[in-house]
């Protein structure tokens, strides 16, 4: 199995576990919480191929299936989790970051332009939490509190900066990755937002 | 016009009113009623077609529109239909059973793999209502009220098991569907629900 | 380049920025409102394609992506706009009819049926603030309020009617583009609505 397929899988447990204590703290039933587990860890990936013309990754590899099945396995064996909230936090960037990479560096492998790579990338990392969000009737969290979208954007474009100066692609990845992470975790650090308009 | 086809329409009718009825309930005017209809109709058939690489089904066949404007005048025509909430309600079970086994079928005779013939299933049954109910701005009833979700899932992976054992395709779906059809009502007529975290 | 594209340009630059104002008013930070910008100009052309089996038009029109980022600039510059509102409605329209056209005139050049011909116009225009309602939950406008869906029904019916007449295409969707402003000023002028269920 490759590293990337292994950061794959990785990305979908996280935003799944993330997706089911999210769906846990909305009162969903059991069901509803595997549903939005599926959800939220999934779409990103699925949109990003139905655009390049790919079928979804979770048709052909069922590891990803197991991936989720796990996640909320684990989320309805230990229910109280109130105290790994920190851990979901730093899990869910993680994901974040793996997630923008694999979108952007999937979009170049289909010889796909670069301002469309870097769309690709964002809508890969941030399209499951939106959703997850708007069917759990929540103020969407990337378009109200943090910097999900700045996060992913950053990376994505140091990605194909970096690609640019001919960087082998998996240094672009691992930096660009890195990029998100920091990127993410000094906004929460600092309090940085982008501003809004004042009234 | 084959069997499946004729059954294809049926669900889609279904769906339709089951759909006209939420709009007209949540006060929406007849073209909210007649789109909220479309959507709750045809939208789990095109997912699963466009996850399958296939033009949506109404694109090609005149008839699918047909049904849904059919059920979009039934419901403009007799207003008051409360009393017959039952009837709906036994219909949107049917339509959910017959949406469960084409999806799974579909993705069959596309030569999926088992595990995402039970997904492709299960979205096709249940993305209508849950994109209505959104669109309605309605709490979700996949999500939180009924199994509807569960049932498409038990039939879906019925048709599956029975067809691994070398059972007919046709045999598969109307066992498949029964199991559907089953799960819900004996959940609705014992309320048995799946469990949610105590809080 | 094309009178075609030029006008789908057009319609991109006007629902983001009408997108981007919606945003700003709920109150969305930057990022919000430029990704709402985004999906409120994009999301309609992007079904129409994947529906038709081809590539989103902004994976390989880079003049997409500069239209939407314009139009945030342009929202991000002129903070107080609450005078033209007028002005946005009048452009509103306008993208209304062009996406109409485009997506009816597209899906006769791939040659699909004229009733899906009609559909897809009707969802490269709608779709666009259907999903910016939803995300920045608001009522959506389109099943509420406004002629919206009638006015591109009308306007796409009428390209359909004359393209069987044998009209030019040209001549097609410059009527059928008036069609739908017409509609839709006649009805907010005179204040008209499709009925609703009296209660």
């Amino acid at each position: 199995m490759e590293l990337l397929h292994i950061l794959d899988l990785l990305s979908t447990f996280v935003f799944a576990l993330v997706g089911a204590r999210v769906a846990a703290d909305k009162g969903l039933d059991y069901g509803g919480i595997a549903f939005i587990a599926a959800i939220a860890s999934v779409s990103g990936g699925t949109l990003r191929n139905v655009f390049l013309g790919l079928t979804p990754i979770w048709v052909t590899d069922p590891w990803i299936i197991a991936s989720i099945i796990s996640a909320v396995i684990l989320t309805l064996v230990f229910r109280r989790v109130t105290h790994i909230g920190r851990t979901l936090l730093i899990m869910d960037t993680f994901g974040l970051a793996v997630a923008t990479m694999s979108g952007t560096q999937l979009a170049f492998e289909e010889n796909i332009a670069w301002y469309a790579a870097i769309i690709l990338g964002v809508i890969t990392a941030v399209t499951g939490g939106l959703l997850r969000d708007v069917l759990c009737q929540l103020e969407p969290v990337l378009l109200h509190r943090e910097t999900i979208g700045t996060s992913a954007l950053m990376g994505a474009i140091t990605f194909v900066a970096l690609n640019q100066l001919e960087v082998t692609q998996n240094l672009c990845a691992i930096i660009g990755g890195a990029v998100v992470v920091l990127t993410r975790v000094l906004s929460i650090r600092f309090d940085l937002h982008l501003p809004k308009f004042s009234k």
